[in-house]
């Protein structure tokens, strides 16, 4: 599994895109270690670069990413993971996806869907 | 249009997804500069890590993408551009998609597609 992780100090992105429906999800990174825990234990795991340490993703919400397939481009310096998502959403603020954001036409960022759950209920605290 | 460019030292990954099917065709790495040219422009623009320099997708091949939808995520740190791929394909080594291997039971990653058009007739030379 000789992916190219030497372009970003270790690390590669890990675009995660829903199975069934196609939507991007969220994009994480992965170094060498969190993308054979990803094979290995078929959830998705990054590696968080606030934090500096692997990040099993769901493990505060429960909101796990079950692993259908795996695919890498052609510099082997990305992958594309699809996945089930379990629970609601995938994004920390209560959305699907955390892509909820679209440009307009006026340059501005607009949150352009509904939340799909109360983060705060979730995750706790005021985040 | 103030997306964090920092963490990766003035760069952000865009996710290219094909507006119509939904299908991931590649991701490449845009500064500011980037970015504004591919909203300005209405091609997806990317700066190349390789040749450090802006490098407009299908300024070789002619096979650009029109930019259709652009969104953001939740720590405005990534892209996602929906985009009408022109042409047969987007990667260079001739696939519709630059993810054409997808990782086996085995650990081994295997070409899952076949070709859309033959590179070399495109870009020329052995490549």
């Amino acid at each position: 599994m000789d992916l190219d992780f030497a372009k970003l100090n270790g690390l590669l992105p890990a675009v995660i895109q829903d199975h069934a429906t196609g939507r991007v999800l969220m994009v994480g990174f992965m170094n060498d270690e969190a993308f054979r825990k990803t094979v290995e234990t078929g959830f998705a795991t990054f590696y968080s670069r606030s934090r500096n340490k692997l990040w099993l993703k769901g493990e505060s919400s429960g909101h796990r990413l079950v692993v259908k397939e795996i695919s890498t481009d052609c510099d082997t310096d990305c992958v594309l993971v699809k996945v089930d998502a379990q629970g609601p959403g995938v994004c920390h603020e209560g959305y699907q996806s955390c892509f909820f954001r679209t440009l307009q036409g006026d340059g501005q960022w607009v949150v352009t869907e509904e939340r799909t759950y109360a983060p705060n209920a979730v995750y706790g605290g005021s985040k």
